[in-house]
């Protein structure tokens, strides 16, 4: 019978890494979630039970954790690189790895050293300037993808965020669309426009400042999104991501995820009151769910970029 | 400069519908959360925020509400298919679409009639054979996906389930694996194997009897993870998607996804106990995914069928 | 200054225990979630930070593992209780402990044996009597509280159930309430009634079959919301609640927490269609969230069975 | 027989309301959800179902809506406090009620003008002063206490904070531990104190500025959190919540409950790397779980400040 294996990729999940480095009197910490996914020759492992080419989910791990330490996490998208290297180069059968990093954000607390002598004890134990708040909720992202070996070694790296929420409480509005038989919504002229983003960009190269580039392209999106009288989510996001494009010609490509965080206008009238776009219902579902890439022409090919080399979603 | 919209979609997420069949003395209800998501010539929505060819969100709940009145649900698969097909055909503009849905599964409650004469009101009010409880957590799910319009036009179904809980407390084993510098993980030969499933499964064709096929093909799922004694996951994810495929002669493609939720064995030497297979620990994170697809040589081209005509994933 | 230190607890919460008995040769599993609080003498512990006094949350963790093996889980009061009681009587400076296990529900896989020979490995190994699947959404609880040493050692058991989720699609109506001046809602003589029900019930003595009560509990909750034609959420519970009492002489009380899962008549009128209770929105928030409580008059003092020595809540 | 209602209330829980202030060029929002319940004569409703005493939990919401438009939101404690005074004297047979807001933290978003000459549009259109950025993940919180009537009513304020992710990456050690049978846990010197912090503190008074009150012991909480030379959580809070206590005269008792989001430090050995505090694996479950009560003695009767007067916890 023609059954055969098709695409397939295994790995590690959700590695929680604390990194801290302590080499100056105020630590500087990086907060990471890793998930690594290798594909190769792993037919015998399906087929047939046979695990010599399995290299196991708790190896690569362990190896997220030493990394960490001899290799430094650096910005996430080198720390991601140096891993799928790695497994791409060094673990035989692996022909292609794929590593995801969420970061998460802490500031520095801020003490007011005169109100808190207590941050310079006498008896030598560490002042304060090693505490810090967790700030969000929007996660830096990074997928770094790579395939083959040696020469025809490829990398790819897809840099992003989530959970940006963000809110107009007006400079919104949303008319002139298309109806049909089951069409009941009105025309608005202002409107609530709220979204939790997801971006996710694909640099043109393997290398760049990391840092500059995922700040300056949150801004940008911060700043567009601001800027921007909305006609539609659409056309926000378009600004958005062609914004970024514009401004940073290292990015071939950017996609966009925004759900619609509907606010709903209450209808005020029975309690004889007004409601001039002051009190609104923020629902939870359902909710519109916009989506759009932006892109440049000549962009490099992006192979495998978006869905590793095991290409499963 | 070269900045062009890319692909794009956009539809309603989540919508909760609750459809009861009151047409005899027990009622019979179905329990879904739709998402609907459009592709067409929607370029002016997002470069000049024109949004005279975009359907509003709001009219596309509509229709999930509409249909479910007027078509009725039936399988999950059939109702999908409609509001799938509907889009298509009659909204100007768009080109495909795609219509996901996860069905919970509530049993009925049974009474003992003797015991609850309350059941049986002589006053006309309804009796208890209207009262379910949920049944889970696993939920079946359903994705159709439709192209092009007349005669040209293609679908394709997609089902499967979710959430799907199954542990083996014996009958696994993970030895003769690859090592590697970080490697530290002992072989056993009999250990907890523990997993939260998600399949999904394209039919080769758009019509088959989608109820019967679920039921059979969620349990040879149940059936192969019991019966294999595992030498991995891959082994027992390849055996449980090969039996599928030798069984259901509709199915064209099968795709597993398994997080290994770990049981670790507790070292309870340390308090002069042995501890032969009998206490666990459950760990949240990191767990190894494994995720392969099973598939037949012969099988029609799967289109647009993983990710609809918008693919954005 | 009169500062000083109140109410305090710690423990380890959610230590997840998944106990495997093998003795035959189909085993039992019970999979457990436990979470254990100490209170005492630990004054020192906050103002001086001098943890002379304190048994590491590690070692409760230690110790919930170790009994799983020693003791066994048995009933999840009995395990509960062994627990409590011991922290309480072994641990110096522990006036009172409270142990609170969630239970999940497997149900073993049938497997049709002549389908599945596999299953009878020739080898020796184990056959697929061992598989497991999930079954919920509900969950079994308990919360045992002890105080005290030797003869004046006092336990309550506080054993329930949550996320139990149950829907009536007719006998069910709401009206004759009271209106205000912000008072919209209609009256209806028939909807849905939905809630994702909590119930907590306390035994009037530490001893029972745990097992079988907490079966005819259940039961009786799910009866009683089938049998009742509904007035109210309110009535429902009462009826539940005292249905309970009646029939369980060892239950002093239950609590019962309903938050009401709305489903909204979708109105379909703009669309040319009836809904007469067919098609309904299951929304999410906001919720009605009805409480009571139904007591035994002559029920032996709770004490502090509700929430513990160190009632923190 | 001896069966009775015991406590009972009910209400709409997390009702999410977001007022806009438009009154000037740069609207303010307030992101709330809201929950109410209510105590009073209910009896009837439960045991015979008839709901003349029973506003609906629909009315409750819609008198949120409808007094964010009319009093305004203000500080949360106001907002909570008229609507929980309003259930409490204008509702028939309503004897207490307690009114819960969580309040959501935005920024506005910062957009350089230079740049973003889109931000004046020469058409009338609305600027951006209007975009916000959510901020987080800490949430601020109260809790408003009504019972009784006319001269008879009084009132308790609970404020807090949740959700607030606190770490330090050294300062912390915890030793000279109790030891027991189970223990095995070795003593640290330098350790990972992280914590997701909830806090609520009891006014004495139902007057103060709220706002101010609120940012104050949000900053002594983080900054004693800083200072503090961590011994063990428990004198960690137990630093903090003294300090509320000397500072702000007008809090009569605060609450404290910090989960020990324990870091492991990972060991490198087996990889030939050493580890001084550099790498660690954050874990999720179990987690020690600290909680405590630091209190004034001659603080005013709590009353049910705590639980409200239907103290259903």
């Amino acid at each position: 019978m023609a059954i055969a294996l098709g695409q397939n990729q295994y790995g590690k999940a959700e590695t929680r890494v604390l990194r801290v480095y302590r080499d100056s009197d105020r630590h500087e910490i990086r907060d990471l979630a890793v998930s690594t996914s290798l594909r190769g020759d792993f037919a015998d492992a399906h087929t047939r039970g046979d695990q010599a080419h399995v290299l196991p989910t708790d190896s690569q791990k362990n190896t997220c954790f030493a990394y960490a330490k001899e290799k430094g996490v650096g910005e996430i998208e080198d720390y991601a690189m140096e891993l799928a290297r790695h497994f791409t180069a060094d673990v035989p059968y692996v022909s292609g790895a794929r590593v995801e990093v969420d970061e998460y954000r802490w500031d520095r607390v801020a003490v007011a050293a005169a109100r808190h002598p207590a941050g310079q004890p006498p008896d030598g134990r560490p002042g304060h300037g090693h505490t810090f708040v967790r700030a969000g909720p929007d996660v830096r992202t990074t997928a770094v993808t790579v395939e083959g070996r040696g020469s025809r070694q490829r990398a790819w790296v897809v840099s992003g965020l989530k959970d940006l929420l963000v809110l107009k409480s007006t400079g919104s509005e949303f008319s002139g669309f298309l109806t049909d038989r089951y069409t009941t919504l009105q025309e608005t002229g202002d409107r609530v426009l709220a979204t939790s983003l997801t971006a996710r960009w694909r640099y043109g190269s393997a290398e760049t400042d990391w840092g500059e580039a995922y700040r300056q392209i949150r801004q940008i999106l911060l700043g567009r999104f601001a800027t921007t009288h909305s006609l539609a989510l659409q056309q926000t996001l378009w600004e958005m991501g062609s914004a970024v494009l514009r401004e940073r010609t290292d990015v071939a490509e950017i996609r966009l995820s925004a759900p619609n965080r509907h606010h709903f206008l209450v209808d005020l009238a029975p309690f004889g009151l007004a409601n001039d776009g002051e009190v609104f219902y923020a629902a939870d579902r359902p909710y519109g769910l916009i989506q759009c890439c932006v892109e440049r022409d000549d962009a490099p090919d992006p192979g495998t970029a978006w869905h590793g080399p095991g290409a499963f979603a």
